[in-house]
């Protein structure tokens, strides 16, 4: 149960199978940090190329391919008071005919961020927003662990193994499930926003460095599909592909697999579940990979 | 401002220029019943065949091409004690390999409909959900006007006009804005769920009739692009279309230009709000076009 | 076996139960003329709106649902010397990125068709083009019979009715098989090309209007699932849907129904003439619904 | 204009910035050999793990990120007698509800391989399509040169790098032009396919082995966006994304670019020529990625 502190001297913008940067134990603590999307630091300072380098890899003791990781996102901090995203919206995401009219992608939005006041205001205010105030809520965008075959993925989009998947729901608090491909897993972690809107639809959120904590374990034997999370009130699965119908169908499909899994539904119970009581969050239509997020509240899934 | 009582005496099973039902001015509200999906009324028993039986159309006084029909949902309350739906997942909505596991198709799923205790359980209890008891969450599947050109759109789908959207936030007290396309916009409605998962997995809610109540209003000269909504905290768009993706881009194309028009946003203000702050619901991912909603919250368009 | 003149007077954009024109039987011929997808004839007159105005419908005797019929085009010729269509491609078949850089979608570009030398010809030569002569391969872009449950669809689109799949491989020889859905089967045609590239990716052949001569069939009691065609290598089943993917499976699933009640094949052997002898063919990927051809050659199915 | 002599001791199941096997300068020639999709080699022995096992990389002197790498394959010719595909059609490829009809994806179809008599046939007769000859039409299912930052892409996908597009056009005596992204282009190929239907629709062809011929060649500072290819009588763009209707958009709008950048015609005239002779090639909707080809006679580029 050792509480680590660690300070990264290099990033990968892949997902892969790197050497380890540190050896952790199943039920360890990692303090640490990440760069925002274009590899800046705390300090406002480039340390590395984009897109969304890592932080990491951690090689999780015992963590075998077929096993669980789990990640417990104990702390996620802003720790500069700026970040930045795009004003306009991504091309794909608004019909094509209205593609010429979209504001300019290569204007930036700096905003102000205010970690005690936990706000992000717009650094130069706009004529009717003002200087926009919206309450924080700091979120990981791009975590994962290597994935199968030795392949290293860029940072740039995600799969099974996690990766970009750019959910706001992904926020201190939860805990976040990854299959295992790879002996130690290898998780790597970085691209905080300090908010985004659902999408990620102008294809970035407030991008900015982070404190991290987070706290590791491993179910040994347990063979998930999708990364999975959990919060006080639900459970949820990511699908990631596009189009979005297909990430919808992954991640449905992971959803029914464990509520027969761990909550002893039969098939037509788990179907009966997500037909009447599910929902669904999106995650991100930016990146390679869209992500579709489908949830279920615990309380229909308790006492019964 | 006079409140209709109308009582149906036949429906139509698309959405189209037909004979109105009854004639209303804005401002007037109506008392009517819808049939369920398969067309059984208050006392279940089958008077129209199926697809979503529409009540109506109704002809609103001095509507006209180019203007906005608004209607207000003023009562939607299930009117017997009984609905029905699938216990099996639709096809399109899992991973194709996994389609051959799903429960059949051809098995429906009993509700017991208690309004005053306002919830819906399973007539027959299963091993594990029991009875499996859901809080009501009334709400229309599928209204909508006449659509252009002389088209009859089946009630099995949805389009610019509204139609099938099986959408689970359309419920008692919100707005809708719906496009008019012919003289007298030529209401029609149906399709009551007493509560829907989101996006209609299972391809039904708990299909049952109702008792409704709506009151109508025009917008003249105003020109909306697709179906939207208001209710107490936010203002949404729908989509109607697929994939998902292109569904996504209508409704939020859609919400931009209502935040140009309507709140005085310049277009790079529109795609901030949306960027940062927006939120996506899925209607459904059953019907031939599926339904996305875009939503922004009042609280970041007040006072600015 | 009559050989009728019809004269249309009027025309319809929608495909649907509309008051038949004429009436023939099995084993009739008809010959008749279509105006240009903007409503212009013969003599470059516009004589209805658009879109897509139809000819027809044409109630076929003894046509019933449940029924195939068969059409055979047995001529399609420009009527006039001039078509014309759009210079820059749709804005949904490029990249997101790049639709800003695409001509306007207002200009016309103006063709000279000349049905003896078989060619087409820019009237006004491009610097680098030239005159770009192409040879003349006139098809029907729109045409189909009424669809289920009294639909009245917009000769826009499409769907298993036929409508407007804008398919370059729907030219005079060709023999063409649609479901009937409702008594007289109500054949409507209209929108000819007098060529058109794959996909009809600037949303436009060249579009004239011509003379026509198809002769009908049927075939009783045999029920098909979308419109299927015949020419001398080929058969070939069309899917209309969005995206191309979902266009692609409803035409591959028909094939498969085509080869195993038709052929002789067992589902397995179907199944391996499709996967390892399959051709695909792009009909359109501009219309509301996309078209997906799915063909196999004869030398494949016979002697065997 | 070395013809090098190459016998592979290992592979590689993704692309990626391996450790080259074989360094090569422009204009040479390798003659080597690749193995089937699972790793079996001429004499149908199993030499490694699955999935497409690449012979390479070979590293191009002088090749840069922004050249362009050519390679022209001179031969493509099965070394051995057998070999091997699915009998069913892969789920992703036919309707939802027609999965469960499918024949099982766990049987093998065998293949006997007559490289004299340029055929394939069934090894196992069945009933109706008796030994089902069809003519050889050799062709690498995957290829491609190493990504951008540092990724390694499993060999059953394809991108931007090429990979695996199962596209029954690159057969001998084709030209492909690849997008150089690393220093040495490093050049992988394998998966070759006896014969192949459109689209690859039961996820496999005649999966076999090869002697393969094939001379480089580099275009230095022209940057290119996907794969493209040339043969005799056309030339063509890959895309590969999915759903079809991005992968179609990606080749579209590589084609739109190339005929501006070497075929000195207009925006307008690239325009038009795609939107009036344009076809399209379905290369593969099994993979991860789907690949669509966007082809033009170059009949219709010459003289002009």
């Amino acid at each position: 149960m050792t509480r680590h502190r660690f300070t990264p001297t290099h990033y990968f913008t892949t997902i892969g199978s790197h050497d380890p940067v540190l050896r952790i134990a199943p039920g360890d603590s990692v303090q640490t940090t990440t760069v925002d999307a274009w590899g800046f630091d705390a300090s406002n300072t480039q340390v590395v190329q984009p897109p969304n380098p890592m932080t990491g890899p951690f090689d999780v003791e015992g963590a075998q391919p077929g096993d669980t990781l789990v990640v417990r996102l104990d702390r996620l901090t802003p720790n500069r008071d700026s970040g930045w995203g795009r004003p306009g919206l991504a091309t794909n995401v608004v019909d094509p005919d209205f593609v010429p009219t979209l504001p300019s992608r290569d204007d930036l939005l700096h905003w102000h961020i205010d970690v005690a006041a936990e706000t992000a205001s717009l650094r130069d205010a706009e004529p009717k927003l003002g200087s926009f105030s919206l309450p924080l809520h700091p979120m990981l965008g791009c975590f994962g662990v290597a994935p199968l075959d030795g392949q290293a993925i860029s940072t740039a989009t995600s799969g099974e193994h996690g990766g970009n998947m750019d959910y706001n729901g992904f926020v201190q608090g939860v805990t976040v499930y990854f299959p295992v491909f790879v002996l130690g897993a290898l998780f790597h972690l970085g691209d905080g926003h300090a908010l985004q809107g659902d999408g990620e639809m102008s294809g970035t959120g407030i991008e900015t460095s982070f404190d991290v904590e987070f706290t590791v374990d491993l179910i040994k034997g347990k063979r998930i599909g999708w990364p999975r999370g959990e919060n006080a009130t639900h459970i949820f699965a990511a699908g990631n592909a596009r189009p979005l119908d297909q990430a919808t169908q992954h991640a449905t499909t992971e959803m029914v697999r464990w509520l027969q899994a761990d909550y002893g539904l039969s098939m037509r119970e788990a179907n009966i579940v997500i037909g009447y009581c599910v929902e669904y969050d999106l995650g991100n239509m930016f990146d390679p990979a869209y992500t579709m997020i489908c949830k279920i509240a615990k309380r229909w899934l308790s006492n019964r």
